[in-house]
This record gives structure tokens, C-alpha cells and sequence, in this order.
């Protein structure tokens, strides 16, 4: 039970930590900062919080569990703020998309309180933004990827594993840099397709004829592209190489894809499009339990190179 | 009211407009054919075909409707198929994602019976397939794009807008150019990109590790990556042109969002992923009908060069 949670930005992902924490009986009482007076005000109207705080080392005073729920790139800013306010056996967290930043930002902003950090990413989020869509049910069933330093103390991993299981999450460990080359594949890297694919529509003169015509096929392959700018420039410039990485792997499977339909290869093409196919019928199977996930010795959880299933 | 539909193709489109047509009473009795007879069996023992015929023109022979639900590459032949047993005032239509090409088949296939033809277009689908996945509710507010010719008779045309409204269809008319137009830019394009991320993916020796934390951003943006692999290959080389052109201009746009990543430009990244946002809200503000659709003069229906509404 966390007697007070003190929550650092009040948005989409914070809000519905507060509010999910809430639901599971696991918080006593919230005390949230944001630099926007707006969303503090709003996050109190809508039971999110229960005390607004007037800067980010208030809400950590007192708190025994500091929630940074921020852009990654305030992050440094954000600890350095809460540092001195922290109590011995407290617990800061993030929610944040990259890790490598993220705890190179923590180890130089923490010092010696370094071990009472645990980054975290977990895997949800929507294309909205803002408290108003903060909801309690945002992390249910999904999964939670901690990446724990040497420095990181035992009980405070262990009462992070044990809060995002009670939220209804599967958690796991992986060190950050395998996070991050991770989540460049299947995370950013949509993202900047997405991003893409919409900003060359948006040069066409036809634009809006083609739009008119779009379907659930669309709605589903560009829902990501309504993401928030801040949060995504942030995390796209902190995992940049990664991400640019993982594009080049992309337009190399795009090159192949456009070769076959320059010279009408109608079986390699068909070649082409059944292994995309069957990777990703491989993978769904995978999200639903039918069939052994991919690159997993087991049913119970992801696994791979760099991944350990925690208990 | 049809006394005969003649189905050639009993996969998930046909299969589903079979099913979709007797929901709504428009349909007395079914003859289906198939090149392959265990989806024809399969067909009868789910309900969605009455009688199975043994060649295309065989379910065309005392049909008033004709449904093509074939993969495009396949419209020519099969229309060659059925030319001599159409009945007089029997109408062809077929469902494929390309006009231009199944438009010029028609032409060479059905010769003076060319009136009969309705090309037509349901924006719709699943990234399943097969007639085990056929449904009711498939067209259920879906968008239909039919693309006449200047020899369709009126008779033929009206009776296929009327179907596809009795199925809860919105109905618009647009030359066979514009339409492959357009659907390169939000339907197949989309689908070769998820194509090449998949592709990508496979290519890497932690593909597996990847997967593994993948979450729904990545589950809604990569599910057309499991589209049927004939289908989508007769799609994207009949289309290749629109196709290709549409790929330049999003590698132009993923050029200019890699150049901010390298020079670490976080202003600009941020201008390009909120103009990105900007777009796919105003789409999706249009779809749910809160606000004015892009491109169209009233509240009731897309529009844009080259798209006019359906009565």
C-alpha cells in the first residue's frame, strides 16, 4: 500500500497510473505537480489527484513512491527537482518510452540516490493526449518492461514488479540498451512510418480525395500518427540511432518489396508479401496464446535474446 | 429482390455479401462456385451458398446477379467464363480493390454485354480470409465506390447502389483513375509498408526480442501485414504505377523526418509529427462525423476531385 504517490506530470499516462492505482486499493493519496496550472486543476476536478502540489519536489515530499510521467526529455530536469525532497526509503519510477536516456539522465541527476530509480516502460498509450483521457483501465493486461541498474535496490524493484502486477501487468527485465533496440522495432519505427505516411498525403494535391475514400485499413495504420509531438520528438531524438537504424532495415524490405512490381515479378512479390504475412500471423498467434509466442521457451511469457521473465 | 445470385469466388468478400444479402432479404437462393471444392463445401455447410456449381458460368446460368469475388488478376477469365450465360437483363459486379485494370478486362471480355457490368469497390475487409471468416456484418457502414462506364446501363447501376445501401452501405460514384488513384495513396500503400515492416523485421537476428515487447500501437499498425498474399499481389501490380508513385512521395516525407533525427533538430521534428497529427485528426473528426469530413461541402459524404455522391 503506498501511504502518498506523488505524481509528476498529470497527462494521459500519469493520470491513469493514479487512477488505476486507485482502483486496485493500492494508493492512500495523491499529490500531483504539472507545470500546466490547466491540467493540475483538471486532474484535481476528476479525482485524479487528490492535493495539487506548486512544484515537483512538493509532491515528492512526503511521498514513499514519485511517479515521473513526463516527455523523456524532462526527465533529467524533473529528478535533479525531486532529489533533495526524496525520502530515504522512497521509490521514484518513470514511465518513459526510451531507457538508455533516461537512465543516463537519472545516474547523473540521482547520485548516490540512484538506487531508489526504477525505469520503467510500460507498453500502452492511445493517440489522445491530456488527463481528460486518463483512464483506470490504460495498463490492463499489458506488459510492463523494467530495466533495473546495478545500483537499483532490491525492495524497490520488487514493490515496482509488485504494484504493476496489481494493475493487472505482465512485467519483465531487460537491460536498456536491449529495451531500446527493442522498442525502435516495434514501437518508433511505426511511429515514423506513420508520421510519414501522413505528411505525404498531406503534400498532394489529392489529398483530400484520397482521404475521403479511406477505410478501417487506414484508420487502424495511422492511428499512431495522432500521437503527442512533444512525447514523440522526444523519444524519436533520444533512441535516434536505433530508430534510424531500424528505417534503413525497412527501406532495404521496401527496395525488395518495389523491385518485384517494377518488373511485374508476380511470384516474388507473392513471395514477399506471404512471409510479411506469416510473421505476422506468427506474432498474433503469439498475443493470444494459441500458439507458442515467437523466440519464447514457453507459453507464459515474451523472452529473446536480453529478456528474462520476472516471477 | 434477387431470385438468383450467382457467386464466383465464396472467400471472405463473397462469402460475406451471400451472407450480408440474405440478412437483408434481397436474396432467395444462392449458386456459388469456387476453383476450389472444398471452399464450395465448406460454402454449402456454413449456410452461405445454396447450391454449388461446378464452373463459373454454371453459377452464372439463371442468375439475375453475378458477384466476381476473386482476386482482380482473375476478372478477365472469369468474366470470359460467364459472358454466354448471362441472361439479358443479369447484372455482373464485381468487388475488386483495382478499377482501371478490371475496368480494361471487362472491355476485352464481355464485348457487347459490357452494360451489364457494374464495377464496384466495398472498403472493406479483414486481414483474414477464407469463407470460415465470412460474416453478415462485414459491410455493415462501409463504404462502396463504384466506378461506371460510359456503356453501364442506368437499370444495372441503380440496382447495384440499391444492394449495397439495403446492406447499410454509403454509395458513391467516381471514375475507374481516380478511384485506383486514391486508393493507392490510403489503402495500398499502406498495405506495402506494412508489408516491408514485417519484412524488415524478419530480417534481423533479434526480430524475436522485438516481437516480443511489441504492444498495440504496433499490433493495430501492422494487422493489413496479414492480408491474403494473391489478393494483395494482383492489387499492387495491377495498380504499380499509383502505387510507386505514392512510395516516392512518403520516402520524401520519411527523408525529411530522418534529416531532423540527424541533426538532432528537435523544432522541426516537432513541426513535422504535429502536422502529421493535425491530419490524421481532421480524418478521423470527419469518419466519426463531429466535424465537416476534409474535402467534402456538407455533413453526409466524402468528396473531392473526381468524387461525386450517390443519391
Amino acid at each position: 500500500m503506498i501511504q502518498q504517490l506523488g505524481l509528476i506530470g498529470c497527462g494521459l499516462m500519469g493520470g491513469s497510473f493514479a487512477l488505476a492505482l486507485r482502483r486496485a486499493g493500492w494508493v492512500r493519496r495523491v499529490t500531483g505537480y504539472s507545470p500546466s496550472a490547466h491540467t493540475l486543476q483538471r486532474a484535481q476536478a476528476l479525482g485524479v489527484i487528490d492535493e495539487a502540489a506548486d512544484s515537483a519536489g512538493a509532491a515528492a515530499a512526503g511521498s514513499d513512491l514519485v511517479l515521473l510521467a513526463l516527455p523523456v526529455g524532462a526527465t533529467g530536469r524533473a529528478l535533479a527537482a525531486v532529489r533533495e525532497q526524496l525520502a530515504p526509503q522512497a521509490v521514484v519510477m518513470d514511465v518513459g518510452s526510451t531507457k538508455g536516456d533516461v537512465v543516463a539522465a537519472a545516474a547523473q541527476a540521482l547520485g548516490d540516490r540512484l538506487g531508489q530509480f526504477v525505469p520503467a516502460h510500460p507498453m500502452a498509450g492511445r493517440e489522445v493526449s491530456g488527463v481528460e483521457h486518463a483512464q483506470a483501465s490504460l495498463y490492463d493486461g499489458c506488459l510492463v518492461i523494467l530495466t533495473p541498474l546495478a545500483d537499483t535496490r532490491p525492495q524497490a524493484l520488487d514493490l515496482a514488479r509488485s504494484l504493476w502486477q496489481a494493475l493487472g501487468c505482465r512485467v519483465i527485465d531487460m537491460p536498456p540498451q536491449a529495451h531500446d533496440a527493442a522498442v525502435a522495432a516495434v514501437s518508433h519505427l511505426p511511429h515514423l512510418l506513420a508520421f510519414a505516411l501522413m505528411n505525404g498525403l498531406d503534400s498532394q494535391p489529392g489529398a483530400a480525395a484520397s482521404l475521403a475514400v479511406a477505410g478501417p485499413g487506414f484508420r487502424d495504420f495511422s492511428r499512431i500518427a495522432a500521437s503527442d509531438p512533444v512525447m514523440w520528438r522526444d523519444i524519436l531524438l533520444a533512441n535516434r540511432q536505433s530508430v534510424l537504424a531500424q528505417s534503413l532495415s525497412f527501406r532495404a524490405a521496401l527496395d525488395r518489396l518495389e523491385a518485384t512490381l517494377q518488373r511485374g515479378d508476380g511470384p516474388a512479390l507473392e513471395a514477399l508479401i506471404e512471409s510479411a504475412r506469416r510473421l505476422r500471423t506468427r506474432w498474433q498467434a503469439g498475443q493470444t496464446g494459441s500458439l507458442t509466442p515467437i523466440g519464447t521457451h514457453g507459453p507464459d511469457g515474451p523472452g529473446g535474446p536480453g529478456a528474462t521473465a520476472a516471477s
